[in-house]
């Protein structure tokens, strides 16, 4: 019997300038409840998503995944024209795709890749304003790039995590990072196995420090000193994008 | 003596989405409504400033260029900063120079060069909302190149002049173009003495035509046929930059 019933994963981008970010809140506009709304809209009944992490106000997505289970017939490969024709401009779905029922978008997660970008120039540009950090100083590419690779590994990365957080593990893998500069644009990316509440924004404040030569300490003495004070400053939420989960 | 009067010349950047174009208009948001106003703040009068061109509503520039006279001293290397600090997020000041008296910036400018963007993918991208023309369907890259090739030299451009616009002299000089194809954007540009009125989005609109197949003609076909109903339909606005002009 073809009962249409089973797990979908979207696989989404969305511009996160105007929602509080990615988790439903009372009186508050978010992209979860758009991308509920739209799928309740279409299925004709109230669905979760569920998705594989949280964005904070302002934060952008590039790749962000997420699961719902539908329990009527909709083909999978019309579901991004069907959901993006009730969705704002600004969330777009890119991919949906069944999945076996015991997928779970936040905890079969292997890898996330986000990307933070900074626009450094003297004067801004009109085509970054919230998608990008502004820094109109001099930026030594080479050195934010060394000190980026020394994030590489397994380390406890409690200077990187936001004051007040209650995780009691802070012990992550980065696998891979890069930093590129091509114009007025730097792009910074880090993949690893998950990351720490304000983690990569607050990477980025600390290379921004080590590029005009005002850390405190190379970046290995700020990871082992496990010290939030000795890391720099939270970079701002419009340069970072949740750019690829793996599973 | 220092009278600091003299002729300035400005380099500005705009995302022109919320506004009525370049020239002032009764009732409608401009550009150049703004610079002025931001103008007559830093030097308490009012400054008419002088663009190299119109632009539409919804149309972006990357460097447009205008000038406007001072009659008071203000030292031209803090001009950028001093008028961003005036002017809105979506308007910026790249660069002020010193020019003399008789420069114009419309007559004396000797190329323009424009960028037309088109998002071409399955779905569509929140971050292209505005910024670029969005093509779902396929596209030959190889063809749009070959058929913007043939725009290249002097010719009569009577076939990409909108409908209704009172020209007399059609002809210009294509100098270069290019076009290429990175991730699911397209970049097209073009450089040439002087554009028609919407020249640049006709041939836009033209290109995507060739692109799917469904051009009516070869390109230098429609060039010399003069005739507006062989060109393509007049690409979105809000795919279309000046990128940069040259005196």
């Amino acid at each position: 019997m073809e009962t249409g019933a089973g797990r979908v994963k979207l696989t989404i981008a969305y511009d996160g300038t105007r929602y509080h970010g990615w988790q439903v809140q009372k009186n508050a506009d978010t992209v979860q409840k758009r991308l509920g709304d739209a799928l309740c809209g279409l299925f004709n009944e109230k669905i979760d998503v569920t998705g594989c992490s949280r964005t904070d106000s302002g934060v952008h997505a590039l790749g962000f995944c997420c699961h719902f289970d539908k329990s009527s017939p909709f083909p999978t490969a019309h579901l991004p024209a069907a959901l993006n024709a009730r969705l704002p401009q600004d969330i777009s779905v890119l991919k949906a795709s069944d999945v076996p029922g015991d997928f779970h978008a936040r905890y079969d997660c292997k890898s996330k890749t986000y990307r933070y970008l900074i626009y450094n120039s003297s004067e801004r540009s009109p085509f970054y304003i919230n998608r990008a950090e502004f820094f109109s100083g001099s930026l030594d590419i080479g050195k934010m790039r060394s000190e980026a690779e020394s994030l590489i590994g397994t380390h406890d990365f409690r200077a990187f995590m936001a004051t007040g957080s209650k995780i009691e593990d802070t012990v992550r893998t980065v696998y891979s990072v890069s930093l590129e500069k091509a114009s007025e644009l730097i792009c910074f990316e880090i993949c690893g196995d998950g990351f720490l509440y304000n983690m990569v924004r607050i990477i980025a404040g600390t290379l921004i420090d080590a590029g005009r030569g005002k850390a405190k300490m190379p970046m290995s003495d700020i990871i082992s000193s496990r010290r939030r004070e000795n890391a720099g400053k939270t970079a701002a939420p419009c340069g970072l994008y949740l750019k690829q989960v793996t599973y």
